[in-house]
């Protein structure tokens, strides 16, 4: 364990071999191991290999190629249309159209997509993440044909690695560790904490390119910008509840 | 990997033997090798192993008792304070208080957690989820001092296993999975699934003490009831803006 996470990296361009679908089930089925909400295992994973429906992915994922370029794509969804389907045929009323039960739902879809993540790993296999699942899940919706109660949450592209990149910097364990309580941060400790980040060759380099001041700049004016974060805001809260997930109106 | 989540089980009685801060902090470094959004690591850990910070995290988790139990309780939060701190030392405008950003920072904050979790268990240590968390965040942001655009995830308690419970039963692995896009779930389908889950004798004994005709009944009236699921529901939403993070108004 210590040497799969020591070493690794996320891995964006693979082989042409594909993976079995006998290896991609015992995956699952030990990741299905994972700790989820009074064991509801409210999720669903659906892995997608058909070229054509990869094809139509892509432009979901801002056309990253890793979507083509993988032999499976593998999409987490917070999921509670299976467990309300067994309650309404169990004479039980679910009481799940809500927003606590949708973050439930992404709770145990997340920490199954980690679990996936490195047993996949521990094979030899490599994973990036996709980020770009919860900006375009309306479209991801209609792609994967999710019904009510089912909202895609992460994305995971899988196979064998073909490339070894470059590692790429973390924070050091006192930026992200507070002991008994929070200790917010002075000035000179983000000074410090973010001192080796900022001093590296390629976050140099990210800076002259973008022509900003800062590597800060970068993320604030391009890569994660105030009007992309409100626009996908309000596009996700809409997908959330058109899935069924209600938000109480006293509070908005 | 295979053995150790093949075997693995929920611990929620640990033995006095502490956590050394070494080996809490290894564990957490090498944890922090996990992906996160453009590897920005939106997320923070609070470590509490004060008797008395702990017995106030106590009221905040419903008094499930491996909070206090436990040598160590770890809050995973989706943190952009620091991030943002960060952007203002560096003339960078954070565009981060929006429910975007809020779904960004908890998907960094749970993959993290499940990769610590997975360590912790391969060192030897047992760990259990608290899904209260989202329940009584407001109480919990209190007790840890959590400043704007922090709020906390999940909690982990961790120590060395006083106890091997019985391993818990899990959906067949076509419960979850779908191939290319979602196969939606016939009542035949949801009948099969669940029936190995309905015939365990903890689960049927679980109906019969709780006076239900179902084992969904179980979980609808008095495990995760609708009432309280809209009251949590309402008190985490007003927990996310009063951290800062906005919900465009148009949407809801």
């Amino acid at each position: 364990m210590e040497d799969l996470l020591y070493n690794r990296r996320s891995i964006r361009k693979y082989t042409n071999q594909d993976i079995p679908q006998e290896l991609l089930c015992d995956m699952l089925t030990l990741a299905s191991r994972t700790s989820t909400t009074g064991n509801m295992q409210v999720y669903s994973v659906v892995a997608t290999r058909d070229k054509e429906i990869k094809q139509q992915l892509l432009g979901c994922h801002f056309n990253q190629p890793m979507i083509t370029n993988a032999p499976v794509v593998l999409t987490f969804c917070a999921d509670f249309n299976r467990f309300n389907k067994w309650c309404e045929l169990r004479n039980a009323e679910p009481g799940y159209d809500n927003f606590l039960s949708f973050m439930t739902a992404t709770i145990d879809a997340l920490l199954v997509a980690q679990t996936f993540s490195l047993i996949a790993e521990s094979k030899g296999l490599g994973i990036c993440y996709l980020g770009t699942t919860t900006y375009l899940a309306e479209k991801i919706i209609d792609v994967l044909k999710l019904p009510k109660f089912v909202v895609p949450i992460t994305t995971i592209t899988v196979g064998y690695p073909g490339e070894v990149p470059a590692q790429v910097d973390r924070l050091p364990i006192e930026a992200i560790l507070h002991n008994d309580v929070y200790s917010d941060y002075t000035d000179e400790k983000i000074n410090q904490i973010y001192a080796y980040k900022e001093s590296l060759i390629e976050n140099k380099k990210f800076v002259e390119e973008n022509k900003k001041e800062s590597l800060a700049q970068v993320f604030t004016d391009i890569r994660y910008s105030k009007k992309d974060n409100e626009l996908f805001s309000k596009m996700l809260l809409n997908v959330i509840k058109k899935q069924g997930f209600k938000f109480p109106d006293e509070t908005i």
